[in-house]
């Protein structure tokens, strides 16, 4: 498939790239600076200009799937999360009905279910991807929405947590590299679509753990 | 009708308490600090503690109508914006849903359903009025929703100019007072329902120029 990644420099796209390579897709990297065109082509993917701010719609063509891992994680002020965590998500989600990209897999985050909870600090956050997701959820989409826990920079293990129903017990942080390689195995397992999953670090291989049921 | 006000000792808020009670309604103004219970009162408003943020549904105890005027315009934090002006005005929608509140009527913001139309600045405001307007449109509530221009100080005037349909010409800005006498008339004007208006000055009376049709 030729999976278009949307923030392919960000903390997660820099992980999904290669994986994606690796499992015999054609990754396609979205970004906005063309500074980072060759940081993406050594990662094994296909630079391609798109701006959620700007002409966006382009970049799709040919595209199977979308992910979208753009966004501030809260580091950024407020005023982009709204512009791109929750905005530029609606636009990317518009852009695949548009073009008739089926396939999407939203990188969410912890507790979208639940903005007010604690810690306080993340709640706008929680609130603006809360939102996209809702809109994901009401695309005519074949949608997949994973809200990972804490993320670290820790080496992939293949192994984490699913959670496929809202509890408020939390576990342990998860890296980088496991969420990345669990979109790819979702993007390899029709039965994650229309699927809500809460991921944590664990000790069940991916493919076991996000595929419903088990 | 009780009509609740959330945001009631705002720059609308306070012209449309006066107004709802001269117009033969019982204002009720939810706020959260209850050192503005007195200023309420003198307005002709029976006032309730309610806090977007925790404990609200309470407040609409026999309630007929919610208008929500609640809101920074892009005075504060965009994090409120994201917590205010969004999730909150999805918490009251919530709430009338859930505590048989049939009638809703939100003041969003001029250009709502072009975010990221000029000026810039206000985009991230944008995002988050059309998003709540959006959530309000898809709730089984009858809704109304006004989308004024920029807002000014000046004295009412009774008389605006209302489009039903989009379009990028713009208009002269209009008093919040004109923008309070519209919210009661709307409430008076059952054809209101399920339209979005948006307001600018202009020479129409009010009754007339936002009847759908005329």
């Amino acid at each position: 498939m030729q999976v278009a990644v949307i923030g392919a420099n960000g903390g997660i796209g820099r992980e999904l790239v290669p994986r994606l390579a690796d499992a015999g897709h054609d990754p396609i990297g979205i970004v906005r600076d063309e500074s980072q065109f060759d940081a993406i082509r050594e990662r094994g993917g296909e630079p391609r200009y798109g701006d959620l701010k700007g002409e966006f719609a382009p970049a799709l063509e040919g595209v199977d799937a979308v992910v979208f891992t753009a966004g501030s994680g809260g580091d950024t002020g407020w005023d982009k999360t709204l512009l791109i965590d929750l905005w530029g998500a609606r636009r990317s989600i518009d852009a695949c009905v548009d073009g008739d990209v089926d396939r999407y897999v939203m990188i969410s985050a912890y507790n979208a279910s639940e903005p007010l909870a604690e810690p306080e600090a993340l709640a706008p956050y929680r609130v603006a991807k809360r939102c996209a997701d809702d809109y994901l959820e009401q695309a005519p989409l074949d949608a997949t929405i994973l809200r990972p826990t804490t993320l670290t920079d820790e080496e992939g293990t293949g192994r984490v947590s699913a959670a496929f129903e809202y509890h408020d017990d939390g576990g342990p942080d998860i890296s980088r590299a496991d969420v990345a390689q669990t979109v790819v195995a979702c993007l390899d397992d029709e039965a994650t679509v229309g699927e809500t999953i809460r991921l944590f670090g664990g000790d069940t291989p991916i493919e076991q753990a996000i595929h419903p049921g088990d």
